[in-house]
């Protein structure tokens, strides 16, 4: 495996999008110290969520994990534009899953792996995060998925 | 703009509000190194809920947003009673904002900017934090927004 | 009171059980420098959650705040695992609680309270950490509640 996570971006043949644009008084990326936090990320197109609703009912939970790794990406795009690159990741230290759930929905944790393998096939063991899952009721522009990121910088 | 964040509080004509108690067995403020966490805030008068309910069924997104606003004055008068003053915030980390949202409500990031513009206010970028918010099932106290502070102190 | 948070257990007639898997692709424990992030905890048995079900609802308060317990004890078990021991907990920062709240439940702040009790009847006044407590939809493996640790280690 290639050592460097920017390498293993290239090898995975994933581009990083656009780095996301606040919709609200916050910022994508807050480094305090050796650790970066950052933002809450949902998938949106043009403004609006990408496949918005609730998981189950109006989402497949496969699209939910989709949109996860999306959300991800996002994240490691705000985190390039902050610091320069990837590669000053050394850790992923904790990620933040929220499922917007329908009724009876209990899943948050295989949506939430959506996030994690790819963090894991990015940056290996040291992309292997503390992690919380969980089943929430509505998220911001109707989102199925939203992902929070913590890191370690070097 | 005033220098200090003291010094920009009372040039907003804001005072804040006495510290809050802990409605169970955790601390108002808990320091790790130069970093100090505030327990989520929820806005009571005398022990109740001020505005309870959920957010667009019961109560107007607009006053979620206020009480956003005075959530986060309560932590920061937490870190001022735990600090000495809200002078030693050098940098708003992170905030949480947790909205208790009827069905359909998807804009939480609305009613967080409640938070995060005074934030901005009284710390200018320096209060610029990265943000999570989601709606979530409901509050303690049947609150409609809790807001949770991460600042680096110094 | 007995000085070592592993004295405080054994007094206490506590027996840490085994360290969780995780159902993911993330770590039980990361830790970045004296921060030590425990992933959110569910309490299962042979893989499914134990008491399933919604707060209020399905499973009484009173049940659920002991699962919070519970699920606290794994948080130290894992932390325990992974550090050689709960000694090395110098300092319980922030802790989360999740509660899937059936309509109306508004109480999370109690359920929050049976992992905060423990924390403080181990770790003494250095147990007592900042905390947020919120009501979501739902939990993974239809869990009643998730409890997430933060702690400084030495």
């Amino acid at each position: 495996m290639p050592a460097r996570p920017s390498e293993r971006l290239r090898a995975l043949g994933v581009e990083l999008p656009a780095p996301p644009r606040p919709v609200g008084s916050y910022a994508p990326v807050a480094v305090s110290g050796s650790l970066a936090f950052v933002s809450g990320q949902i998938v949106t197109k043009e403004g609006a969520a990408v496949d918005a609703g609730l998981v189950d009912r109006d989402v497949p939970s496969s699209k939910a994990k989709e949109l996860a790794r999306s959300a991800t990406l996002q994240a490691l795009s705000a985190l390039a534009a902050e610091l320069g690159g990837v590669d000053r990741v050394r850790r992923v230290v904790r990620v933040g899953v929220f499922v917007a759930s329908s009724e009876g929905f209990d899943r948050a944790h295989e949506v939430a792996d959506g996030a994690t393998d790819l963090l894991v096939s990015v940056f290996g063991e040291d992309g292997r995060p503390a992690r919380a899952a969980v089943g929430v009721a509505r998220l911001p522009k109707n989102a199925p998925v939203e992902v929070e990121l913590l890191v370690e910088i070097g």
